[in-house]
């Protein structure tokens, strides 16, 4: 029995999410499907972050056991032929037997995608989180340093997390602006439920108003959702990375 | 009576190219429709550049003539409303009665947009030229150059284009990589029927199979469609600009 290690990219508009749930079309359902055409195997597929409705990623990752004889790096244009256009597998490898993609995972990378002009965009209304007042990227960037480190984020979950503590460690995170986009990219430990999402809200507040970005180490102190802004669409969230 | 210039921006995957026609979907039809639902009149809206079916505009640029009392740069949104997701005025302004967005034009930009991997793309299948093969770029680059001047454009122009002559002017080209994107920027005086296309075709040869630059310089001497390459499909094509 092979351990194979899937690296997924995903459109998450037309998903009700990651994880398989009955009568509604999820990305994990329909990779799941996808296996079983190829090989007739209904299989176990755990995947290492349950991103929400219209979430997007680029590299997600997700393993399997299977009996199939497709070699290991076949696996990848094999089931892509099973998969709707808006989801692709972009790499497969066996991996040793105790791999686990979801409890493995040391980090995550995770990228914010605002699209910061007066009109909506033709392009990127699914795939980005339109803002029309011009936003101070320099305010918002400075802010967000004062994430990195070692901290309790109560004021950035969302109740209905399951986790038993609050403390992250954030690696590094930057604000950059590129033409209309602004693009927040935030590499962690791990990640509370909506953390980057309530990040992301709270960095467009400070980058709206003009708010002084030491407010982001008072929203951090006062381990109070309340303190935080408010929690930016899903359609901006990409995975880009996990971490092993 | 004003005459009001637009600069519009749409994804054109579901839509039979630019130009109004009786029972099809086009984009110069939607935003005739969406001016009579706002004002009343039917109008006549004269287009900078007739894209094709499925390619898209970041800058096309109309204008037409109305009675309305709006505001000019109140089109735009008032517009917005009556259009669907993927077509936006992005800016609405009013300008002298003899401006015409087609005949004024004294030069545009566009951009081909290649995405350079192994398996498809999850979020810019319909937005980009998949081509597998890893391309050199540097020489693709390099091959672009020789465009560079006024030349006769013969054998980088499609059967079927009505103009009198295939001298055209190129101001400047380049071609970069961003991480799994090749991207073409080309800005000319004008261009001839699939003109980007071809030359994008030809530089993806050029950059698949290590063909010597200069070879770009052979095909522009040999004025002879034959001589270049494929004509790349129209998804990946973007017009940017349109200067007057």
């Amino acid at each position: 029995m092979k351990n194979i290690k899937l690296t997924i990219e995903y459109d998450g508009t037309n998903y009700h999410g990651w994880q398989i749930q009955p009568n509604a079309t999820t990305v994990q359902g329909r990779i799941i499907d996808a296996i079983e055409e190829l090989t007739g195997e209904r299989v176990k597929l755990i995947g290492a972050s349950r991103t929400d409705e219209g979430v997007h990623a680029l590299g997600q990752v997700a393993n399997f056991l299977t009996d199939s004889n497709i070699e290991e790096n076949k696996f990848c244009l094999a089931m892509n032929v099973h998969l709707p256009s808006d989801i692709v597998v972009v790499k497969s490898e066996e991996v040793s037997s105790e791999f686990n993609a979801r409890y493995d995972s040391c980090g995550k990378k995770y990228r914010y995608i605002i699209h910061n002009r007066y009109t909506r965009s033709a392009l990127w209304d699914n795939r980005s989180y339109h803002v029309k007042h011009k936003l101070n990227v320099d305010l918002m960037n400075d802010a967000a340093k004062f994430l990195i480190g070692t901290h309790d984020f109560s004021s950035f979950k969302a109740s209905g997390g399951k986790t038993k503590t609050s403390v992250r460690t954030i690696h590094d995170v930057c604000v950059i602006r590129r033409d209309d986009m602004v693009i927040i990219e935030i590499r962690g430990d791990g990640f509370l439920y909506n953390m980057v999402r309530i990040i992301a809200g709270t960095l467009v507040e400070i980058g709206t108003r003009g708010i002084e970005p030491v407010r982001m180490q008072n929203i951090l102190n006062a381990k109070d959702r309340r303190e935080a802004g408010h929690t930016a669409p899903p359609n901006g969230l990409y995975l880009v990375q996990v971490y092993y």
